[in-house]
């Protein structure tokens, strides 16, 4: 101690940088470590989190279901009317929405819109005022689309009579599903509910979807995985950015579509409407990636995150390893851009399914890839890198179906381990649109996100739960 | 000098390395200098550079052509055949290639396989040993692709009933054409002229033309820089790589067509010509570099680089301020990878028009902004980018139509000056493919080449005259 304390100090701080302040002040040589203690604090959670840290029942549940999500094949195999698709949708008057379960009073804006406007679209009441006691009188089940193997882009609207993607994991046969993409502008599902917005919900059911469909089973079945990796050597992160995936989907779509002796007219407005929308895509990767990651749940001790999802006014996650339940906390604001005339005071909490691109290890994990966008978000390309080598950080390892030309065709960073954000404290990055926080107004800003720590701490306290 | 002796020796050495491993070996500390005289070492060209480095007049005239190289503004207006665009081809029998002048007997292999093509093609002749004596009757007028405001990739072949996309560059109203793309595979341009070539070649005049025809009078015209530049930001160069700006094309062509009442068939066939070949943006992107780069020519006293083409045999340039003159010397080799079964014996001298790509600051000189094709001609993203960066030392400027994302969006090196060249020795980039040195097996592998130094020194004494 004697000698410690007589020859030059050289101090690594962590904790407070005031510490470290003091000692350069009296000329010490100090490196101030920037460190938080892991999970929050939590005490408890920290001693749970430190058991589950190379705890082996963990680490081998994790690499069976890390192996399952990167031998996942989705496929697009069809389209089906909800009602076709989801069964409980013949028993019951049901809508899904986005995100972890929210009872209809405590909805955010956008989404409260979005439900209504289904309503009105469903024919279950013929005007707003009883949309909304229709709702209020709890006869019409709300419930998440996670809970049916479904996604949805915002609010996430799904009710019985919308056309959804049907995509099927060829190495297990089973479902997702996605509602289909209305374009920018007055949609649903950023809460606007207009006669236009209903319009164009009816002209999709009535002759996209059948469209689609017939183009669809002409091409016999659409592997997605490999249209999402060109996709991602094209400047896309099929989350924020779709323009060359829905470029590329355009190329297989429109030659089938030409085949299928649809009127012209038909024909026109279907191939206008696709044309025009350069995130017509996004739906697609969605279902894609839910399929992925519905194929690495349910493995139990598995501390791999499969779910990750916005209401509006929560963000919850679900864990490979404890099945169904949802861990939930307030969602983090999202830092980015807003388009002129609106602020942060405008702006909804985040919101929508979208971000199951992320857990599947594109979005924002796949930065690198789509530089283009980092302007749209307030970044540069190096920021874009540097957040993609980051989630290498906090994930089971790469995903060689998808690499990222600018890390040097590194695989993007897949399979997020909550044991690993809650130790290192790095949260996961999450690309999304900023809604209006009133119904109908739309998006008035892009931006980065993260996922909150607490859903990571309080599924680790569950999982521990399980193991002990 | 006593003094400079007898203190530690610390040297640079400029020349042979051989002089710096002495040093080394006695124990100096040397920097070996990668040095090369300019101008290839040509004492007179070398006082001819000297001259016209910093030469007002020069630097007066460059501006004003690099000025108007950005000022083009090429767009897509029509479609034509090329006895209807090019008025000398209605007075004799004339097809014109790719690169300098070049006479028949000079001609390689594709090149002499595409003419005869063109021969039957346009039933000049009825078999191949028909077509082979015409051609060397002299009855046949070969002329280059570039006296006429064309270009063609590869073989490069244009004869009267080939349609040809009609570019307008909006500034002057001048007009730049170039040839159809036949895709890959057994083609005219890599020297092709089996039954099967040729019936396509029918097909394209007869159905294709007019099909795409129709579209693009009912678009009205297309301006083809932003597509390009938004294609950049997607993977392509514009030049190797079109599968992005191909998509985006698509995505404007097929919506026209659709609204054309053409019969149905007609547009099955075209449209699925068209989505299933990735290179079919590729001469339309020539002829846009085309039409920038005719409106840099003829301004006196320019050392402005507007024509790099080439062959088969010769690669050629042309400068600004010398009008229609070319500078020739035998093409570098390609450095690249082969496809299975062939190699370096196999491959035909450098070929084709496409340099105009390079030319007008995209292709090779873009390369940062298209990684993933730097892995089919055996290079890493990082090279990329410093082949990128490199173009900027040879150039007059930045294209800020033109950006490239993994440059942090700088804008492509732009407007070659033959004084830069010859003065720091740095050759243009150039990717391209590799034929084939036999007529008609096609394409064999691809590659990065580089132009000739002897072109631009050559074209420095000629300017150099002008001035004087």
């Amino acid at each position: 101690m004697n000698t410690l304390l007589n020859q030059p100090l050289c101090v690594v701080n962590a904790g407070l940088n005031s510490f470290a302040d003091n000692l350069k002040t009296a000329g010490g040589d100090v490196v101030a470590l920037s460190w938080q203690p892991p999970a929050l604090g939590n005490i408890e959670a920290g001693l749970d989190l430190a058991q589950l840290l190379r705890h082996p029942l963990v680490e081998q549940a994790n690499e069976v279901a890390f192996a399952r999500y990167l031998s996942a094949q989705p496929a697009l195999v069809d389209v089906m009317f909800a009602r076709e698709a989801i069964a409980a949708m013949n028993e019951r008057q049901l809508i899904l929405h986005s995100g972890p379960p929210i009872a209809w009073p405590d909805m955010c804006g956008p989404v409260k819109g979005a439900i209504i406007g289904a309503v009105l679209f469903e024919g279950w009441a013929t005007d707003h005022e009883a949309a909304g006691r229709l709702i209020e009188s709890g006869k019409i089940d709300l419930e998440p689309c996670h809970h049916y193997h479904a996604v949805g882009p915002m609010a996430g609207i799904i009710s019985p009579s919308m056309p959804l993607w049907v995509i099927e994991n060829k190495t297990n046969g089973k479902r997702a599903f996605s509602n289909f993409n209305e374009g920018l502008g007055k949609v649903l599902r950023f809460g606007a509910n207009s006669d236009d917005v209903l319009q164009r919900l009816h002209w999709m059911s009535e002759e996209l979807a059948p469209a689609m469909k017939i183009a669809v089973k002409r091409l016999g079945e659409l592997e997605l995985k490999p249209l999402m990796a060109q996709a991602l050597h094209m400047g896309d992160e099929v989350h924020n950015r779709n323009a060359a995936a829905t470029g590329l989907l355009i190329k297989r779509l429109i030659p089938a579509l030409l085949e299928c002796n649809l009127p012209l007219a038909q024909l026109q407005r279907s191939v206008e409407f696709i044309t025009g929308n350069d995130h017509f895509f996004l739906n697609l990767s969605m279902a894609a990636c839910k399929a992925m990651m519905d194929t690495a749940a349910d493995v139990p001790n598995s501390s791999m995150v499969t779910v990750m999802a916005r209401n509006g006014v929560n963000f919850g996650i679900r864990l490979s390893g404890t099945g169904d339940r949802w861990y939930q906390a307030p969602a983090n604001p999202v830092e980015g851009l807003f388009f002129p005339g609106y602020g942060v005071e405008d702006a909804a909490a985040d919101l929508g399914d979208s971000a199951i691109t992320e857990t599947a290890g594109v979005g924002g994990f796949a930065m690198a890839s789509s530089p283009a966008i980092v302007k749209f978000v307030g970044g540069t390309p190096a920021d874009a890198s540097n957040n993609s080598r980051k989630m290498q950080l906090i994930t089971l390892g790469g995903n060689p179906a998808f690499t990222l030309p600018a890390l040097n065709f590194a695989p993007t960073a897949a399979g997020i381990d909550a044991r690993k954000v809650a130790d290192r404290g790095i949260l996961p990055i999450i690309n999304t649109g900023i809604a209006h926080k009133q119904a109908g107004v739309g998006q008035i800003g892009a931006g980065i996100t993260t996922a909150p720590m607490s859903c990571f701490v309080d599924a680790l306290l569950a999982l521990s739960q399980e193991i002990k």
